[in-house]
Order: C-alpha cells, then structure tokens, then sequence
C-alpha cells in the first residue's frame, strides 16, 4: 500500500454542521476535537509521518465574535489534546496578533511528546500571503533551501489533501507544499467524520500516478 | 449568471489520448490547439475577463526530447493562433534557459491584439518555486502590492481552475494566484475537449459559496 508521507486536513463545514443540527453556528467547532483526534490514530496506525491540521486562518478571523472565539477555543484544545499522543507538535500562525491565543505560544518551535512518531503541524492565525511574505524579510532563500525564507520552512511537501464539507479549494493552505498534493474531497461535514473517509482518501490516493509535476 | 473573472485552465491527458488511439505520446499535443482556441472563444462570449493557459513547466521539461520538442512546438503555434483573437497576451516563464522558445520572447510583456478584450496569460516554462523565489532578489514587498515581488505579479487571483484528464491536483499552477480558486475537475482527456465541459464547469460554479478564505 502507498502510504502519503504527508498529509493535510481542511476540516471545513462545522458552521453548517450546526445549523443542520438547529444549533448557533459557534456551536459546531467543539464537534470537530474528536474527530481530529480519531484521525490522528489512524494516520498513525496506517504509517503517515506528517499531519497538517488546518486549524484557522487570518482570513477567518474576520467573522463574527463568538464564531472567532469559538474555533480559537477548539484549537486550543485541540492542541492540548495532541499533546498527550506521540506527537512532534509544531504550531504555525502569525503571532504578532492578538488572534494568536498565548497558549499556542510553547508549541510555536516544535515540541515532542511521547515517543514523537509523527510529525504535526496546527495552523492557527496562518496566513499563506504572511508565509510568503516573509521570503523578502529572511536572509535565508528558496534557492539555496526549498522551502527556505518561508515562515513555514518546517513543513515539508504534502502529498495528499482531504477536505471535509465539499468544497473543491485550498483556501490558502500552504501553497508552496501543497503545489503537487493531490486532493479528495469529501461531501460530508467534518463533525460527522467516519474513518471510512479516511480510508476512501487512501484507496483513492492508491490509484494516483504521482509525477511531482513531471 | 456568476461569471468568474479568471480562469485558470490546465489541459491535461494528450499523451495518455495519443496512446489510446495507438500513436505516440508526443503526437497528443497538437491536438489541444483546437481546444484551446475554442476554449478561449467561449470564454469571451460569456464574458471571462481573464484566461491563464498552463501550457508546460519547468518540471515538464525533464521528459524525453521528443516529447519536450513536441509540446513547446504546440505552445508556441497556440500563442501564435492567439495572436489572432481579441487577446492580451501575457507568455510567463523562464526565459534563462534553453527551453523558452525564442519565438514567444515578443510576448513576455503583454501585447494586445485586436481588442485585446481579454487578458490571456500563457505559461511557458513556468515553474512555481522560480516565480516565488523571485521575492527574494526583487525589490518590490509583497506587503505594499498583493502579489508584488512574483514573476507571476501581472496575473492576478483566479477564481476557477478547470483540469481536463481528471487528476485532482495544480501541479504548481500559480501558487500565489490560486489559493482561493474553486477546483473543477473534467475525467475526459484535454484533446477530447467538447464546449460542455465548460459550460458543466461553469454551472458547478453557480453553486459554489464565494469567500476568499473568509
């Protein structure tokens, strides 16, 4: 079985989730914890070695108030609850904001816990045009280092993306790793995550011919 | 009618056509010419103000010789038969190196022809990592202009990418540029091209919810 290395998780459709279920909007997110914690396991099970969560972008954050304050409260604690699996716990976003929650801040240079067998990127309050932005601020550059100059240097190429909640976009996610990832896309929300999807993702990746742009 | 205003246009699968009817793979690009152009017809006559056509990368360019002489001919008789139409015409791509065809440097500022209603990109020897790593050595801040500092500064954000030959990947399509695009995906193989494609393309658009990553 060809197993991605890397794989990134949009998991979007909490807010219609809820409304479907008659709740507010904000109610959604606390919904999405579980889920992302069952995936991580059968990530881990199946051999991944790099999970990108997409927790929230600066884009996000101009929502209304109590939908902000809620998907930063999930991340939190989503984080928290990454913490106790073993896990190389990096979390990515702009900090000079105050969207950023300080909690997040220990995990901002990359963290084990437990044996640390996967790597995990969270990104919160990240912004792709922040991350590329920083290419004309470093010294460092893309053409001595990959990723070089990029905030987000760390994360190595993705290979496969699943989305939750249909849409068929990146919004954003990292787009220098995300340049060759093939993407599936499920119509289903992220609160009613199945580990059939997860497993759907894979056997569909099992039949793409990757090429890395060749 | 949503119209997207750019739209990015990968045209995917001449070789495997070419093999399916028996002939060599290098005899499957110049069967996307035609496509191509009344691709482009169809897109002024709905009123798309903006097309980018992914036509090889520098990636692309590790294939056989054969092959690589094949698709930089049918580029370049592509933006030729452009020359005709009401187009703005943008070539993009690395001209230091042996695989721009010289015959497209007048076209690497964009020049008008007839009308020029349209503004038409067209990627020739493209590469993802040389646009953004542009950042580095220009002067010009991606802060104080949204996609200054890119090779790619004169192309601007693409609402909807539509990929003939049914692979669900940019493979390093304008990185910067499509971070919010919508994603539509046509199985059948480029040379195959049939105008309802599009217009399919176009109604899964309608439905689309249009954020911008908000």
């Amino acid at each position: 079985m060809k197993v991605p290395k890397h794989i990134g998780i949009i998991p979007d459709g909490n807010r219609r989730w809820a409304q479907n279920k008659g709740l507010l909007k904000e109610q959604g997110y606390d919904k999405g914890l579980d889920p992302g914690l069952e995936l991580y396991r059968l990530c881990k099970e199946k051999g991944v070695e790099e999970i990108t969560y997409y927790g929230f972008t600066m884009d996000n954050t101009k929502r209304p108030a109590n939908q902000t304050k809620a998907f930063i409260e999930a991340c939190i604690n989503a984080v928290n609850m990454l913490t106790a699996e073993d896990a190389a716990l990096l979390v990515l976003g702009n900090t000079d904001s105050a969207m950023f929650p300080k909690e997040l801040l220990p995990y901002t240079t990359r963290k084990q816990f437990g044996k640390g067998t996967i790597k995990v990127n969270f990104l919160v309050n990240y912004g792709w045009h922040w991350d590329l932005g920083h290419l004309i601020e470093s010294k460092e550059s893309l053409k001595s280092n990959y990723y070089g100059g990029l905030k987000s240097s760390d994360i190595s190429r993705i290979d496969l993306v699943i989305r939750w909640g249909g849409r068929r976009r990146l919004s954003g996610l990292l787009p220098a790793q995300a340049v060759y990832a093939d993407f599936y896309v499920i119509d289903e929300y992220w609160p009613d995550f199945k580990p059939q999807h997860f497993y759907d993702a894979l056997d569909w990746y099992q039949h793409q011919d990757i090429t890395l742009g060749g």
